[in-house]
C-alpha cells in the first residue's frame, strides 16, 4: 500500500491479529527522545479507549482488567501517535511519559544489559517506588 | 538492584519468563537514530546465539526455525547492545540495521498510523521487496 492509503478503523481492528487471549503487544516509546520505555499488552477495547481518550490504557494480564497507565502511580502516558506494524500484530505507541514508566521507579524498564557472560543493571530509579505505590508494594 | 549489580548470564536465562512456546518478544531499535524497527520473537537458543555472534537471530514462529535476520534478504541486523526488562519477559535490542528491516522493503514495520477514525499508511518502501526476496514473494 502506498503512502496516503486509508482504511476505516473498524475494518482495521477486525483484521488485526490478536493472540489467543485477544491481546497484542504494545511498545511505548517517548515521542521526542526516542527512548523505548516499556512493553505491555492491549486488547481491542483498550486500544479503542486509548485512541478515543488520548490517554494510554493497556490490558493487565496479571490483574485481568484494563490498566490505565498511571492510575495508581500517577505516572500517566499521553498518546502522541499510535502505529500498527506490517503484520497487524504489534503496536508502537509514541507517548509523552510523565515521570517513571517502570514500576521500579526507573524512567524505562530496560535497565539490565546482557552480554555473553552476564547481565548488569545499568540505571537507577528516579523515584522511590514506595512514593508511587505506597509502602505495601 | 542498584547500578552495577551483576548476575551470570546462565542464571538470568533460567530466571527469564519465556511464554508457553518458550519465546519472548524482542524489540529491535536502531541504536543511533532511535527508530523502532520491528518486533519479533526469540527463544533461549536464539538469544544465546545473538549474544555470541553479534548478529541478530530470532525464532520464526511461521517457519518454526531460527531466523537469522537478513539470511534471505541480505538486510542483516548487527547487535550493538541487548537489554532485558524489569519483569524478565521482554528484550530490547539496540541494533545497526542494514537497509530495510521490514519485509515490505520499508525501513521499519510501523508504517500505519492509527487515529480514532482510520488507519493511514505513512511511509513508502526504500526498496522493492522483489529485489530482496525474488519475484516468487
Amino acid at each position: 500500500a502506498s503512502p496516503g492509503t486509508r482504511q476505516p478503523l473498524d475494518r482495521l481492528l477486525d483484521d488485526m491479529t490478536w493472540n489467543e487471549q485477544g491481546l497484542m503487544p504494545a511498545i511505548a516509546q517517548q515521542h521526542d527522545s526516542g527512548e523505548v520505555l516499556m512493553m505491555a499488552w492491549m486488547n481491542r477495547a483498550s486500544l479503542e479507549e486509548t485512541l478515543e481518550t488520548g490517554r494510554v490504557c493497556y490490558w493487565s494480564r496479571s490483574r485481568n482488567r484494563p490498566w490505565r497507565k498511571g492510575e495508581s502511580s500517577g505516572q500517566q502516558q499521553q498518546l502522541i501517535e499510535a502505529r500498527l506494524d506490517c503484520d497487524g500484530d504489534t503496536l508502537l505507541l509514541l507517548v509523552d511519559q510523565l515521570g517513571a514508566a517502570c514500576h521500579t521507579g526507573r524512567r524505562h524498564c530496560f535497565y539490565t544489559r546482557l552480554t555473553r557472560e552476564q547481565g548488569e543493571v545499568i540505571s537507577a530509579p528516579l523515584v522511590d517506588p514506595e512514593t508511587l505505590y505506597g509502602a505495601s508494594q
